[in-house]
């Protein structure tokens, strides 16, 4: 990375101007002469099959104008495969519109496409479906129960990934001898990602470009065009995804959407453009949902507190069906494969499972298991320093990976990170504030504060080797981008990432304007459309700023080559005798020779007879960035200090403290931004949020009466600080910031929820800790 | 050029199916949400100060939204340079709206913005604009005489351009002592290229893009985006200008409107869309004109017949400003240069003028001064064979270009052509069908029947080279093109050029789906959006096949090159050993082993880590063309055949024969569109189409009353035959076929009346041929 002037640094969001005076254009605001508007007819069982749709009452009702079963629409199915071969995996298809089978509450069995949503809403009404009932699989027993009804008769179980992983050798004897070993059980609740902007899509047929314009909420908008394409038998090219602004996805949107597709559907057969905005209960139940897992987890430990082994059996419920292009094993799997984190674990074996159920169905919600995960494993390593009377935070230093690069026991290479540092900064910056002295004083007072930590790292910059070992059958490693400038000196940067709320108009221009010596006004991002890249796997997983920023400061560079090569002609000189600084090339040897990059736009566009033969006209540049190492590892400890309060069971959080290195952070303010926003996701996960379903599998959170979010008064401001380990692995030195807060929340809640249940000798595993159950825990003690 | 499958076919055009069905999409088909309507305050004098611009009742006129002068939008002026040093051009600025003064009537003053057109009309009527009227300039004479009033007060007389080139040594002599010396001198009327479509605009800002998006018909996107951005004064990337489905150019939408630039302004200051649509009045007197010009030129020639000299003076009469980017001295630089034509002419003195006068100013009309200069030349050499006895054919037989490549007096360089052979086959063809005892028959029965010829060239594929000669500021050389395939093998091309009639939707398929072995249903065409290509230079000069289709081949070739560069890599072969058709890739040793292009595009996109490390994910290759040589020439001989009608001085063409050589012709049946196009439009210059003008400066052709234009029933049919001498300097083997059919037209015809004409003793050289004139001559010869 050159010396830059604007990395690092909290550049003023760039964005904000036009998103806080009203000006964004969200799928909402998208009106187009003579648009319609869709509504779904959806299951009202969770496990059946259909014996009839009538739609024919539906298109009677005033106001609407087609209704569509699957079909009417010829549509083809979204399959998520994984490629290489994986015995275990069971493939299962997801049509886009459910055609014999139902498999849960809420999915979509016909469109119905009005003048207006009251009159599709009025539509839906009229729509007769009957169900021959079967019985529902609504939990993991009855899933994998003898003789349990199957949610996809292709599948012989409800069971679609299984694998066994690892296994070291000896591992048995290391735990049949050791002198310590804990075992942790925990679940945790199915929750939504819940997104502030529900999803929607509004899609036309283009006839001029012969194509289908999907201007759609995703955050993978190549993957929409290439389902699309496929579902609906056109040529890729003929469909165009256009993304407008977001009000967030958190992986909800990083998965093809059956109604993005079926809506596309009814416009293409009615050359008419259709909308369709989600409303929110659709998207609190019909929606993709996320996180509900099992962990049975046992660790073995020495008497001086080092780990020796972990052993693991993870189950996740994956719902109805597997999502594009993750496929059910995403959540098992990376469970299986990143469960060591930052320690030095000597021996380990897993297994994971995913399983389906008659629930709507998963997709990777931020963090994607490693909340999970890292919650039991920082529970394992609290449960031993409590049986081995060691200091919660002493055990964990004895433990951690320090010497880089380390090659685990799960064959992963990490990169160097401050796991250590960002352990012992965080416990300090805790002490400094006086809260042991403080939970002493409570103690004394009848109070319940308890501390607790959570230590880990999250695997980001995930390329082709890493989604690779994934299996997945489409490997979304590499990133492409374009930068070009103007004969005005301006530059438009392209990418193929989607920001839904990242930022990445400024730090991608920042980025950007460091790497050509330029104001950054000069600089505009272009992203979220498919005519503008040829293929983009778009934002999740953290990969944005270390994938596709990596991409985007390479075609910066060999764009700022171009200028050089161009001045160094018109100079007869060397290009590297030539610098690029403040918006012009100068020579090395005589700085008061410039020429702007206006003068040497003009060049290069407008009398580019002046070229040497050798450089080609215009200035553009394109480069593809992939990852080709095990990625690059993010790392953070998150101290939480809470209070419970004996009346309510209420837990409160008093002080909240994250210590996180995402290497060269672009832009500070924006990753306090992701910070903050993810740790009050994870204290969501781990404190309020469920969606629960009754016997029959109907979903019993369908709205925000039942379907608890924190606010900002639940929610505490977090002190954040910045360790700055840089990645080698990336272009820009970032290791990716968008998911740690998540990973980090629940653990450290629940760490320190514990803490403060330490006089009860109530130790709760499970997430959401309700009041309920907070409660019933300091009642026990306060009846002993 | 591989061995093609489509090129040299007559594909069916694939725009058809949509503008055949009205789905096309013209600017006037768009609308948007809340979208206003602009008009123009014209100026009513042909030469004046503004004395002052009342606005305010405008404002009040009920439906009226605003209304705008020059200075209340701050708009910078338009101006087009000749850029090296041309001590004889005097650069002129052309107000975006006019602001001190106006320079002719029609001229827009202020802008008037209403929610629909018709309350944007009454919001004209209400403006009070008072003028100090100056005497008006309305012909050459009046513009060159002595003390005659400043069109513009910074050019210090009314002549913009003047140059005298070439004056070969002795060239006196050679007139002196020459055998035999001609002369003609000979007026062009002022023409309208009259697209059917009128010229129009849809503006408006996009918040989300931070662009200015300009829908607007245009041959020259790019240029519109460049002088809008300037203008504005907005970075050239916030300018996007988008253009949808054209009803012709022909040249008057290839330089930048003012009214474009103003309806922007408008959309950019008002934050809400603006459409402008040109009405027909509007077109036809206050849009670009063209072709008016007087050439007083004399020949010299031995008592053989070949052509010792030429001797010529250009006046063109370039109305009151300077289009942008091509200035005053395209018309009389173009006819300066090049008149020597497809003639062995040993010795050329040229002086060229461009003058400005209170008319509309003009734009370079199809063909560009060579209609003009061909039709003198021509008529000097049928003159000549009168002369000397000769026939006219055979004159010209003797002084055509038979050796290639050959550099003319003009230093210019012809590369091969078949001049010699399109003469006998166009003469052959002609007396194959009896025209001569037709003729001879008729002239016994008291009828007048008359044969021309004229045989000519046209420079195409117009480079940096070339045009660098024109001594443009800019210089519209190079081209680029982008060919990119998706996941499905299907294929979009992107080009800078941009089709307003010319097939290239399906021309540019054809060469793409030869170059990599697909079906063209495979292949389609983007064209008009200054987001996808860095720059273009549009489509004007018949440049779109000789260069950006060299372009487009050249990118397809790079991307061929990626496909089997891939397949190679999978089979463990060297690329070489590839070869690409049918949509697949083959092992040319073993034809059974295949990967189609979905397969390369499924590991090129989906599973990039399949890839060899040294070639990049994505399927995309961009690549530029120029022409570093003079350019190439396309030729052909036009033979026609018309009778005049005593009574009626009517003209009327019985026959229409024309051989033409384009080199390659990518779709035969897309040429001879060209052609019958082209020649429609110069039988209209040569008979019917003028603009006037009364002695103030009144426009008097302001309607389809007035202005007569040829339909149907005055075109002939016109026989077509094609030879082909492929260019080297394309890609394509091509030449471009946009503009021969308006070059040789007026020629031929005029040639063909002063034949019918022969017995009378008249001879007509002035455009257009007007019936009046016709039966003064034929009836001289009644009362002789």
């Amino acid at each position: 990375m050159k010396e830059g002037k604007l990395v690092g640094r909290s550049v003023a969001r760039r964005e904000d101007p036009r998103l806080l005076s009203g000006r964004g254009r969200f799928v909402d605001d998208i009106a187009l002469p003579g648009m319609l508007h869709a509504q779904f007819v959806r299951s009202t069982v969770a496990h059946g099959e259909i014996a009839s749709v009538d739609l024919s009452a539906v298109r009677h009702v005033p106001g609407v104008v087609a209704a569509f079963t699957a079909d009417d629409l010829e549509l083809g199915d979204i399959t998520a495969q994984l490629g290489r071969p994986l015995s275990e995996y069971v493939p299962t298809a997801m049509p886009v519109l459910a055609r014999d089978k139902v498999r849960y509450v809420g999915e979509p069995v016909a469109i119905v496409v009005a003048r207006d949503a009251y009159a599709a809403e009025d539509g839906l009404e009229a729509a007769k479906v009957s169900y021959t009932t079967l019985p529902p699989v609504t939990s993991e027993e009855a899933a994998l129960a003898p003789g349990a009804p199957l949610v996809h008769d292709e599948a012989a179980r409800n069971t679609l990934v299984d694998v066994s992983l690892f296994a070291t050798d000896g591992i048995d004897e290391i735990f049949a001898s050791a002198p310590c070993v804990v075992h942790v059980e925990s679940r945790t609740g199915r929750q939504n990602a819940l997104p502030l902007e529900t999803r929607g899509v509004v899609a036309h047929w283009d006839d001029r470009e012969e194509q289908l314009v999907v201007q759609t909420c995703t955050q993978v908008p190549h993957q929409v065009r290439t389902v699309a394409s496929r579902s609906l038998r056109l040529d890729e090219r003929a469909v165009r995804v256009v993304v407008p602004d977001m009000g967030g996805g958190f992986g909800q949107k990083c998965v093809v959407g059956r109604e993005e597709i079926a809506a596309a559907a009814a416009a293409l057969r009615l050359r008419r453009p259709v909308k369709w905005i989600e409303d929110r209960k659709d998207a609190l139940s019909a929606s993709f949902l996320a996180r509900e897992q099992h962990y049975q987890v046992r660790a073995a430990f020495g008497a001086d507190g080092r780990i020796l082994g972990l052993d693991a059996d993870v189950v996740c419920d994956m719902g109805a069906y597997s999502c594009y292009p993750f496929t059910a094993g995403i959540e098992p799997l990376m469970a299986s494969a990143e469960m060591p984190g930052v320690y030095k674990v000597p021996a380990y074996r897993v297994r994971g499972r995913a399983i389906t159920t008659n629930k709507a169905p998963t997709a990777p919600y931020r963090g994607v298991s490693r909340p999970q995960y890292v919650m039991v494993v920082e529970r394992l390593f609290e449960r031993a320093a409590r049986e081995l009377g060691l200091d919660p935070v002493e055990i964990r230093r004895r433990n951690v990976i320090t010497d880089f690069p380390y090659t685990g026991v799960n064959h992963i290479t990490y990169d160097p990170g401050s796991y250590l540092e960002s352990l012992n900064l965080c416990e300090r910056l805790v002490q400094d504030e006086g809260w042991y002295e403080k939970q002493a004083a409570a103690a004394a007072e009848g109070r319940h504060l308890g501390i607790g930590y959570a230590c880990f790292s999250e695997r980001t910059g995930y390329g082709s080797t890493a989604f690779a070992q994934r299996k997945m059958q489409v490997v979304p490693g590499f990133d492409i981008s374009e930068v070009r400038m103007d004969t005005s000196g301006a530059v438009t940067v392209t990418t193929g990432t989607m920001s839904h709320g990242q930022s990445h108009e400024t730090t991608m221009a920042q980025i950007v304007a460091d790497e050509l010596g330029l104001d950054i006004a000069k600089v505009r991002l272009h992203q979220g459309d498919t005519d503008r890249i040829t293929y983009g796997w778009g934002t999740f997983a953290s990969r944005s700023i270390t994938v596709g920023g990596s991409a985007v400061r390479l075609a910066a560079a060999k764009l700022g080559d171009k200028l050089r090569a161009i001045a160094a002609a018109r100079w007869g000189i060397d290009a590297d005798e030539v610098e690029l600084t403040d918006g012009a090339a100068r020579r090395r040897d005589d700085t008061s020779e410039v020429l702007t990059y206006e003068d040497i736009a003009d060049i290069a566009y407008l009398r580019a007879h002046l070229l040497p033969k050798d450089i080609e006209p215009g200035l553009a540049a394109t480069a593809t960035f992939d990852v080709f190492t095990d990625g690059t590892f993010s790392n953070a400890t998150h101290g939480v200090v809470v209070e419970l309060h004996q009346g309510t069971g209420q837990v409160e959080i008093l002080r909240y403290v994250c210590v996180e290195d995402c290497g060269v952070a672009i832009n500070p303010q924006v990753v306090e931004g992701q910070c903050r926003g993810g740790i009050a996701q994870g204290i969501a996960g781990a404190l309020f949020e469920q969606v629960t379903y009754d016997d029959m599998g109907e979903p019993s959170a369908t709205s925000f009466m039942d379907y608890k979010v924190p606010t900002a008064h639940e929610i505490p401001d977090v002190l954040i600080h910045h360790l700055e380990t840089p990645s080698a692995f990336t272009e820009t030195g970032a290791k990716g910031a968008g998911e740690g807060g998540t990973i980090g929340a629940p653990a450290a809640v629940l760490n320190a929820v514990n803490d403060a249940l330490r006089p009860t000798g109530v130790e709760l595993d499970h997430t959401p800790v309700t009041p309920e159950t907070v409660h019933r825990a300091l009642n026990l003690e306060a009846a002993s």
